[in-house]
């Protein structure tokens, strides 16, 4: 790594104000001499930064914001490119990974953070204390019939879940069909759910509810959505998942 | 919440040392009178509160550290008892809030912390950048049907994979058949795996190999291992699971 090799950290902030952000992310941040992002997680960092050049654009631009990272730092400074929640999961270190293999004189690192699944989690109490899987409701990239098979197979397995991108605009029933995936693969209609909307952010709401009543609910994109296994049990107003199946 | 009732924080610390805290975590930290934990892990924070006193126990003690904060608390003093990784993820967070349904005296907070998943994924790259599962080998608390079940459960959903308890002085074997599961289950050889030992702390290692090779691989108990799925690829040395399954 020669010492005029620029880098581009992409850096998870965790789910909302500087509250999650990582001793580590608090550092690349403060390396980084432009932060690039979507402008709504521009502007939960913006204001701990407030001398930074930012450069902000729409959020599908995702590939975009990457390009302009890579060769940002090509031309002599180190950039942050931020995302909500970790930077791996449904993040942006794979895309800009990805196009780093056009950048070899660009060192690429990838700052962790607190995704959805972990800080909403907190907010329920331990829905996933035991083995769980996370898995995006949005065919947006993935074929609708791939995200139905790994659902089955989730149910099938009595994994606790977390599940991404639970709605949107263009498709608002898109919760009601993976529930009733769950339901026909194996998880009981009385099984304890949850969602947590604007987790670490103003107006942050928690409801537990049953499956079934999880298939009646609507919720918004800025909702992640938690699923026990068998054995996940409402103790004091929260979701607790056993750590495990003997006692 | 009266005045007078005393919190027990679950802290997750991340990974190693300070660098993977959150200012979350750090503050509760801060306000706990004492801290609490596996003698290993708080050994990892007892640097950055030299003031505080500690109270440690071995590893397998954990509901005695559990009813010990809950007593202490009760008692009329806040206190952080601390996890590796995420206070839920195979953590103390559910043990706690099982045991504090004996204590409505007491206020009981989840901290979330950077998982073995994302922190050893950031060092890899970005393997859980698409739907993934997160099991644990260890059939201490968990029958090993159930473990068998929900890995070939997460072999045919094509889900990529961080596997915790990947092995232990009694159990050298376990990988080599979660692997054969995973392989008969149509998880193909030759599909990208990694793994990462001590992540975050002195010693930090990193792997890149084949499912065959994994099958064939000795790893830890301080190890996390990653599966791919049929996307996931080597990229200059780092293993990247695509965000998408169109391009
Ligand atoms: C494209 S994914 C990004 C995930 C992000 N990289 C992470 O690790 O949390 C967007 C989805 O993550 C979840 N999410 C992210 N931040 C959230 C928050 N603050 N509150 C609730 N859900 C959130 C929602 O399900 C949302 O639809
Ligand atoms: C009982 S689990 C605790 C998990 C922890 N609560 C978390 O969220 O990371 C212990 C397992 O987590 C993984 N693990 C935890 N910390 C690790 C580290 N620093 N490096 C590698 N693996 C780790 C290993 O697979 C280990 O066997």
């Amino acid at each position: 790594m020669s010492e005029s090799k620029k880098t581009v950290f992409v850096v998870g902030l965790g789910p909302g104000g500087g509250q999650f952000l990582t001793v580590q992310a608090q550092s690349a941040l403060q390396q980084a001499e432009v932060l690039c992002g979507y402008t709504v997680y521009i502007d939960l960092v913006r204001p701990l930064y407030p001398e930074k050049e930012c450069y902000t654009t729409g959020m599908t631009r995702e590939i975009d914001r990457c390009r302009w990272a890579l060769d940002t730092a090509r031309a002599g400074r180190d950039v942050a490119l931020v995302c909500s929640g970790d930077a791996g999961v449904y993040g942006m270190a794979s895309p800009l990974l990805e196009l780093a293999e056009e950048y070899p004189d660009v060192n690429v690192e990838v700052v962790p953070g607190l995704t959805a699944a972990l800080s909403g989690g907190a907010v329920l109490g331990a829905p996933l204390a035991h083995d769980f899987c996370v898995i995006s409701l949005s065919d947006r990239l993935t074929p609708w019939e791939v995200i139905e098979k790994r659902l089955a197979c989730a149910a099938q397995g009595d994994f606790a879940l977390a599940l991404y991108n639970p709605s949107s605009k263009g498709r608002p029933d898109y919760l009601r069909r993976a529930v009733d995936i769950l339901l026909a693969n194996g998880k009981a209609p009385d099984t304890l759910c949850g969602s947590v909307r604007n987790i670490g952010r103003e107006g942050q709401e928690k409801h537990i509810l049953t499956l079934s009543q999880l298939r009646d609910t609507e919720v918004d994109m800025f909702t992640t959505v938690f699923v026990g296994n068998a054995a996940t049990r409402a103790l004091s107003g929260r979701m607790v998942t056993p750590r495990g199946y003997r006692r």
